[in-house]
């Protein structure tokens, strides 16, 4: 697994994505179905990229960089439920060679960790080859990472 | 199928709810998988019901009404796509002895109609008995309606 | 919307497709919820393709015929539950001029009737053109059909 | 994260469960979206338990012991797409004091690993406490470390 290179804590998250559980969210346990979660972070990461001038579905369109998720995990903390309010805290936790690793939390109404999850990300170009461009690299460093 | 009484068209939506088209919602085909639609018009119904004052999910809590659909119904006419902006315009199409009809437009950037769908939803009490309790049918009914 | 223009009974089922209600097909409410039972009726759909000789993926993959389905409906009479075995009865309910309608009963383990679904599939060529090739035209139409 | 506390290899799988890779599965990029395949690995462990004699759906039912899943993670190494059939191989990777981890490894058509994951389940009793009960212990405990 092609993890970033220096990892980071998630104490400086960049960037909220705000959702609240849906009905279909939720299984006969009553609680947010785990692999939900992670359709979540994809949201937040989808919204994230956009801002950052990297939306995916022109990305797709254009049939140039793709950037392939290699690795997803998750903790769960504390259930989620049928109509809670969830804040997805995005950071970047490294960034490598040719990938980087976004971290999420997840907090519920309260501002309480109820998980954390984390996805990798590798550039692959046109021709296959791994790469992450200068332009996305520098978008997605956080700005303490750049100073330092 | 018990479809509400007074059948109304869907010229005066009274309730607008909006998403993004996720990578997620789409598939191999490049457009969203048709079961989502409905996925996204229940997430329009449950964000209505809230700001109705009837949030389903303290309904699902309290255990006294519930409102199971029983029939559901949705036509395509314009493929969406990842990343589009998706307008979803809500309205009521009937209102019966203890059921009422959901009707959804869903319109793209460009304000195009892509598709539309309907929901049937029942009241059935503690007890199993069919029913909708005047409340909640005054909230649902629409103004021009209840004027006429 | 384009229907079939020979609507037959579904008394008649050509295919059967199996499932049990996993725990990420129910919500909250410990039901099947509503969306996913056509997703399970696309996937019924998908099965008898591939056994009719027309597999969706390939033609995908081949960039010829396309099927996109332009309408859907179910209504549910019985929920089903986690764990519950559910046999999906697939039969043809009409074939039109570029257009046919599959429809779908859910049996649960008792044989009883849960819920009821169809769903209309047009052709199109790849110059965009309405069309129902021969070949699949005479795969979909029923045998009684063809006797007639 | 409390994982299992003897880690074991995969090499040694004990339960097989298979699915076709469908529309709804894959996403506008053409291969299973990432999210989707923690959702198969779901249906495998609960294929897996009921096999056991530990069928999720009548667990949650009774309201005895619950196994909330605290963890999940995947690696993803080569695209699965649309048609695709896979094999899921089922081990257990580590069984600790009121925790299993369950490893499950993807293989395509041809044998080749696509995917990996894990997830973690601690068992929790009605009072809330964390427990697993000596005969689920004993159930999930692969043979050769219970002759170990």
């Amino acid at each position: 697994m092609p993890r970033g290179a220096k990892v980071r804590s998630m104490s400086d998250p960049i960037f909220e994505h705000r959702f609240r559980v849906a009905l279909h969210d939720t299984d006969a346990a009553g609680v947010l179905f785990f692999a939900h979660l992670l359709r979540h972070a994809h949201d937040a990461y989808e919204a994230w990229m956009a801002q950052l001038g990297f939306p995916l579905d022109a990305m797709l369109r254009d049939g140039g960089l793709r950037l392939p998720l290699v690795h997803a995990e998750a903790d769960y903390r504390r259930p989620l439920r049928h109509g809670d309010a969830v804040t997805v805290r995005l950071g970047v936790a490294g960034v490598g060679g040719s990938a980087f690793t976004v971290a999420y939390r997840f907090l519920d109404a309260q501002g309480e960790l109820a998980a954390s999850a984390r996805t990798v990300h590798v550039g692959v170009d046109a021709n296959g080859h791994r790469t992450l461009p200068d332009a996305l690299r520098r978008a997605v460093q956080p700005p303490q990472t750049r100073l330092a």
